[in-house]
């Protein structure tokens, strides 16, 4: 083993080749300090995208396209330590021409096994936070200046009316506060759009014992974290009441009441026309970039049951579940296996209904206990804030690791969790229930990042499953709904005055199509998913969530979404793309993906 | 000089002697390792009383009342330093059979010339914060339970009618909402009263101009330290949204549009009967104590004006005063020369008024610029922060110096302010101005502690003073009121349309008067002020502020108040005492102040 000297002196020496290969335009030069397979990732500070380049190939092909426009330079080394297994990690500091950037190296046998660079900010663009925050007022007077009331109170009539918007989000979710708080914060004029009636509304609408099952150290928003007495698992009227005082305090220009209704591109003038409908009456704005932040993932996906026309009950999507309350003694049927089926079938059962949960694929679960433990605790956890490593950098660990090589590691782990909760599965699976950990063994997070479903993080539900109180028919899908029951693919037929469609959520590019267009939707493509080639996530692989945080094919058009990690994490780098663009600084997009899937 | 190793050596030493001596119980030892002249200063550890015990009698006396019922024990050394002029600085933590504490020791020749101890938290009821934080949800599913949002509007619907408060609050600033969020975290059932219709409005409905003249790093609230983007002077509105979404996100009962409108104590019952009008409703609640948290200071303090019923225009406080805009061209006079006499002035400057100030004493100002360097920068900046020292180590080390030791840091401190703005002095008193820096040259701070009052910290009111565009009449009072004018002592005439009152603020204490009676209010005695024998704060000389957040004369009431600062601070140290109490825990009062002056 080496020390974090050698760690730190390998490195050097490293960097200092880098640079100076960089720094000579020798890309032979670059591309030889990297592993035949190695890997750089890039987040907006090379390629104006988000990139990984896999092999030496690909990596100096990115180089001879943007490498002049870019001029990286001032390299610098802020710490460096060994991982296990011979791995030496450096943090990195560096400029391009246009910004600042940090990044993370690791190293094997002293070439580069992975490298990542981001941008963090622009130059003369510095956002006024810390030392270069507002003073609030200008000191001496001055006659009838406006005071900052008065100053926010005419921005909020003029925006959108006599001044038009630069950006425009449709969805006033996390991911739009996000964004809109990061765009505020870089003086980009920004008007979210949200049709609920309050910030937070789309948490407080959903079912009523619905609670984050990711964890405070994980969820924070951009600049103010959630205080030191927030429960480590929010429930939802909270995170909507905090989202309602984080719209306000963060000054954002949110339309409540507000339906965006249609969005056309004009090529030539390079700007949309966005109708809205806000509280009942008609605006148009006329931004340069239209973001779509719809929610995590996109419209509701709704099964088709043949025969629902003759069903007596209720039929609906998860998405519109609040409660049990009216269901008390009722058979109810949740067709779904992975979280919501989870949540709503435990509300059934809370108020004394028969559920059914149909699931129709294997799922991947873990105890949330020992997810906290195994998975999150080294970034994400009060362990990791002892061990100063900020959200900021947790986040930045976390992105350093490319896609291609995160299902090895994530096979580990699940391995270990196997292990570990053995009895745990052993007893869940006995009630019929079918558990897997994916395709290739990878886990939640991978089915998370690879398809946004197929998984549930175990906080009750399954006790309820193990002891038969929530009934589970697997490996079988609804044949025909009749009056009173649905029929199975098996034929067994089951009472129903209640199926709920925990069936999940087509891609975002799909609430494009009834806004914009069915041809605009098509040509931007599937959103999310890497191309890994396992169910619901077909190949080719294209090495980064399709279409999330950067151009697409439509010029104008972005996608932002995701967990509140994401929403954090990735609204900056949306957020300095934008910018970037009305400030006209040069952009040169690198590897615009070609679009393989439409939905 | 002596190094750090030096520092710390040396406190270890002098610790180990203090501990042992604290726990045989050797008062005699104890008082041998203070200087003869040494100061103890305890919040609430030692003596459930915020008190200075000056000297080594004083600090016997109180060790030979409570040293048996406090129980010290585990004292350490968190850091050393040496000061400059060979004073060496530890930190200490310590616990006592209740709690746990910190503690700042200077070390002169090897004997504490100052030491101070703070409790910090109750044993068995720490706060569910950080690795405590609650979980939110508990895991496992039961029936029925209710959830987040469902427990909280039981709560809020009970509080005051099925459940009583432990504490009520009256007055819902920045004093009551510290406090308030204090106890809600340590679980002790409180309602807060305010008057307005919002949280926040005591600062909206202020005048227009008003901006912080605090800087932000002194201002944060405890829990929620304002984000990185955060103006360093905050405008009224912008602490208002920011106060009314902090009741909200820490879950406080507030009740707005209520007034408190009679209190009395059943001494038997130990019990408050506190009736207050909510929202046109009579509620009678009876809680076990009642906190004072009615302002900064008093209620307003309006001048005697004789001839004012002949006054053909307005005159009010300036509590009341919003905006000049209705006073274009009109003759103002602002009677006062402090901080809301010349934010006052320069509003109706701005407007167009013809202004001239009264200034009936002299006036301690300092440029803003000079004190957030010389004053702010070692505790309340960005240079701090970059130093390591948080909000709460700042407080402490603020804390550590006595009060009867603190004018002598400031003499020289002010002599520094003199020297360096020597040409901004000169030019404003040529306006006929007149400058102090308070009896004892001590400046703007003491004066803040001892009065409340006689200071301004120039954010460009002066300029207009020493340009002439605000006029000044300076040593002289109003003789009366006429028709169109006032006539002042030196019998000269002012024309006048409009005069504010910037009379200041009575003593604290005169608001129980009409809710409890003048009795308890004479009882209890006149708040603020440390006996210094200057103006406005005769001796004898008591060496904390009366009253504040510590136990008074009247069983079950206390009086919470102060700038930011000391809300943040001093609300943690009242929130232990009343918790204390709730739980029944021993807590002997040392030192019970006697009254000197009743307003």
């Amino acid at each position: 083993m080496t020390s974090g000297r050698d760690a730190r002196a390998l490195s050097a020496e490293w960097l200092d080749r880098f640079e100076h290969a960089l720094g000579s335009a020798d890309i032979e030069s670059v591309i030889g300090l990297f592993e035949e397979k190695g890997f750089w990732r890039d987040l907006v500070a090379f390629t104006w995208n988000i990139k990984t380049l896999e092999g030496r190939e690909a990596i100096a092909a990115m180089l001879r396209a943007n490498l002049e426009h870019i001029s990286p330079s001032n390299w610098r080394i802020e710490k460096a330590v060994n991982l296990s297994s011979g791995v030496h990690e450096a943090w990195l500091g560096f400029e391009t021409g246009a910004g600042r950037g940090r990044g993370i190296v690791r190293l094997r046998d002293g070439r580069a096994w992975t490298l990542l660079t981001t941008l963090e900010e622009l130059k003369g663009f510095e956002e006024r936070k810390g030392k270069l925050r507002p003073r609030g007022v200008e000191h001496g007077v001055y006659r009838r200046e406006k005071n900052w009331l008065e100053m926010k109170e005419a921005e909020t009539a003029a925006l959108g009316f006599e001044a038009q918007p630069y950006c425009v989000i449709v969805g006033g979710g996390q991911g739009g506060i996000a964004l809109g708080a990061r765009l505020r914060q870089l003086q980009v004029p920004t008007i979210i759009l949200e049709k609920n009636k309050r910030p937070g509304d789309s948490w407080r609408n959903r079912y009523r014992s619905l609670v984050l099952h990711d964890p405070v150290w994980y969820d924070h928003l951009p600049y103010i974290p959630f205080p030191e007495n927030w429960p480590i698992f929010a429930p939802k009227d909270k995170i909507g009441d905090w989202l309602e005082m984080y719209v306000k305090v963060m000054e954002l220009n949110y339309w409540t009441s507000t339906e965006c209704v249609r969005a056309a591109y004009d090529e030539v003038s390079a700007e949309w026309s966005v109708d809205v409908q806000r509280e009942g009456k008609r605006v148009t704005l006329r931004p340069k970039h239209l973001v779509f932040a719809t929610g995590a993932y996109g419209p509701p996906m709704e099964a088709p049951l043949p025969g629902l026309k003759l069903f007596a009950g209720e039929c609906y999507h998860s998405s519109r579940y609040v409660s049990g309350e009216a269901y008390v003694g009722k058979n109810c049927v949740v067709l779904g296996g992975n979280s919501s089926a989870h949540d709503i079938a435990a509300d059934l059962w809370q108020y004394g209904a028969k559920v059914t949960m149909i699931q129709r694929s294997p799922t991947t679960v873990v105890r949330s206990e020992t997810l906290m433990e195994l998975g999150f605790e080294a970034l994400y956890s009060e362990k990791a804030i002892d061990a100063g490593i900020t959200t900021a950098d947790a986040d930045l660990i976390f992105a350093a690791t490319p896609f291609r090589v995160m299902p090895e590691e994530q096979i580990k782990l699940y391995r270990q969790i196997s292990d570990r909760d053995h009895a745990f599965y052993t007893r869940l699976k006995k009630s019929g229930f079918r558990i897997d950990f994916g395709e290739d063994e990878s886990g939640l997070m991978m089915k998370a990042i690879r398809t946004g479903s197929g998984y549930y993080i175990d906080v009750g539900a399954s006790e309820l499953i193990a002891n038969r109180s929530i009934a589970v028919k697997s490996g079988v899908e609804i044949r025909q709904v009749k009056r009173n029951m649905v029929e199975l693919t098996d034929g067994s037929e089951l009472p129903a005055d209640v199926i709920v469609m925990a069936t999940g959520f087509q891609s975002m590019n799909r609430a494009v199509a009834p806004i914009i267009s069915e041809e605009v939707a098509d040509k931007v493509g599937t959103c999310w998913g890497l191309g890994s080639g396992v169910h619901n996530d077909p190949g080719p692989w294209e090495g980064e969530p399709r279409n999330m945080w950067k151009p697409t094919q439509q010029p104008g058009l972005w996608f932002h979404g995701g967990n509140l990690h994401l929403s954090r994490h990735y609204s900056l780098l949306l957020a300095l793309q934008l910018k970037a663009r009305m400030e006209r600084l040069a952009t040169p997009v690198y590897g615009l993906q070609p679009v393989h899937h439409k939905s």
